[in-house]
């Protein structure tokens, strides 16, 4: 269907699917304007819709393995519930002003109703998921995708902690990097696909191949985020695009640097890294180290790994529609980085 | 059992009753120290462990129906866990200092972790209670459970926004006062207790009576504690423990008293509020007004009718030990406040 058209355009078009416009139709339809202030604030986070990308891996899983978008819509929403949850919340840590080019929520509502709605999308993701079973989900399903959500979720919360914990701390490296991708974004990717396989009716074995997609693709997805802020700050040069700098953050690219830079390099990149710097002059010697190291090259091999990795475990997967949109998924992670 | 005897004393005793020690062991085993800085950070917040009152009625719904402790026991810490992610995330949005005698978890940790942890408490009780089916539960229980437990989260938030909306307006009125705290404390109490009631086996009926116990309950409970901050108060007359009135909160006393006062004594009223007061005059003037109108009696005299409510939906329960736990501990809901 998709899988031999550009992985760009593709993506593009993921919110107008079959998938994308039963997700927003029916977000439309539980989030009405709505004289109750905490659900319009809940609105406001949720509407418009961003690209929907986890609910709709969460319905093309569960098709991919056999099961019917309908029954599984509640939980595919769950995913958009957590997903949006944790930018709420994340907007207050990081003290972030806009999100969607627009006002983010502790900005427009303020920090205690920033708090509260994003508690309420997590217990409204769960109440939502259970809903599966009245829509003919068998109970036990309904409970192990209950299971997998708040798993992930715990591990998304483990993540964010021990991401605020590298800071700064260049000599963390990669492999504290990768488990923070692994937990921050692998985490829920795995649930989302986990969730729509276990409730399409896929056998353990294959539940584990698609939560196994999920976490690589997560991963792959870290990257390439972290590496856009170098790529655009690259085109034009000197324009400290590069927040992760500023926020003192170690990103792949920078850590794979450090490793094979020697101790005078490495005093630089760390000295970069703690003055939280948006000053141009610094942010074009890092580009320069990263050049001389080949650090962007290898950070998007690495995606590439990983997107590989989770293309891999799809190919015991039956022919279908769902199976091609998956593996363009996968294929859109590494694409756009390049 | 226990229905005899001071309803204080019996509080009192309540952590060291059965149900109160399987739950001390389970959450000292579950939380022990660790090496992993939030699994630190929600140890703090959980231990040493306030009075389990909350798990302790998830246990005795349990076995009140039928059903058996070890089967519920991990839905009953998720009822602990939900209750103190809400306390987290309480004290950044009050900004409130000291909890249980030691620094608030956002003083501890700061901001960031504190919602972090609030929400990783939110997640490990969804995933703690997923295991009372691997327990022995069975799966369309656990299910309905989830819901229950979810359905009470959500409107916890709402409530708690909602109360946030009536701040400094004694107009809101009764009702609206009622209303926060069916939603802010009555619905965790009912999902307590009708948790506790459909994994302990009970049918509808009785899981329908002992949810509407948990909520009377829990509005009593509601009454009972912002009764004390003006009782407390009385006893030292001056001293400002009414920080309700200083964060400009206005609870069933003042609303009462402001439903029949004339216009001069409501202005008075309306601008104790407003000021945020801690003086002392003003907090002298405020009892002044509440003992002319009666309005401590007549607060009592609410929060023992919800305690009856509660009470008489216990009447067809099964003679139990158990039974008379629920008893006592509705009972203790207005001895406390006499």
């Amino acid at each position: 269907m998709v899988a031999g058209t550009d992985p760009r355009d593709f993506m593009k078009d993921l919110p107008q699917s079959r998938s994308g416009r039963l997700l927003h139709n029916e977000l439309g339809r539980r989030w009405p304007a709505d004289p109750d202030h905490l659900a319009t604030i809940v609105r406001y986070a949720l509407l418009p819709a961003g690209k929907l990308l986890r609910p709709i891996m969460t319905l093309e899983s569960a098709e991919a393995v056999g099961g019917h978008p309908d029954s599984v819509l509640p939980a595919a929403l769950s995913m958009e519930y957590i997903h949006v949850a944790t930018l709420v919340h994340d907007d207050i840590i990081d003290a972030d002003e806009l999100r969607r080019g627009r006002p983010a929520v502790p900005v427009a509502f303020g920090t205690p109703a920033a708090i509260v709605a994003g508690d309420q999308l997590i217990f409204t993701a769960f109440a939502s998921l259970t809903e599966c079973h009245a829509a003919g989900v068998p109970a036990d399903r309904v409970v192990a995708a209950t299971d997998a959500l708040a798993t992930a979720g715990a591990d998304l919360c483990r993540g964010q902690l021990l991401e605020s914990q590298l800071v700064d701390d260049p000599d963390s490296g990669v492999a504290a990097y990768l488990e923070v991708a692994r937990l921050k974004t692998g985490a829920l990717f795995r649930a989302v696909c986990q969730v729509g396989a276990l409730l399409g009716g896929a056998d353990a074995t294959r539940a584990g191949q698609l939560a196994n997609y999920g976490e690589q693709l997560g991963i792959a997805f870290q990257i390439r985020d972290d590496l856009l802020a170098y790529e655009a700050s690259t085109a034009t040069i000197g324009k400290p695009t590069t927040s992760d700098l500023a926020n003192g953050r170690p990103t792949l690219p920078v850590l794979l640097a450090y490793e094979t830079s020697p101790p005078a390099t490495r005093a630089e990149l760390t000295s970069a890294l703690h003055r939280h710097s948006t000053d141009p002059a610094t942010h074009r010697r890092v580009h320069d180290i990263l050049r001389a190291t080949r650090a962007l090259e290898r950070a998007r091999e690495q995606a590439g790994d990983h997107a590989r990795q989770a293309r891999d475990q799809l190919h015991t997967l039956p022919d279908s529609a769902s199976r091609d949109v998956l593996t363009a998924i996968a294929r859109w992670a590494t694409a756009q980085s390049r």
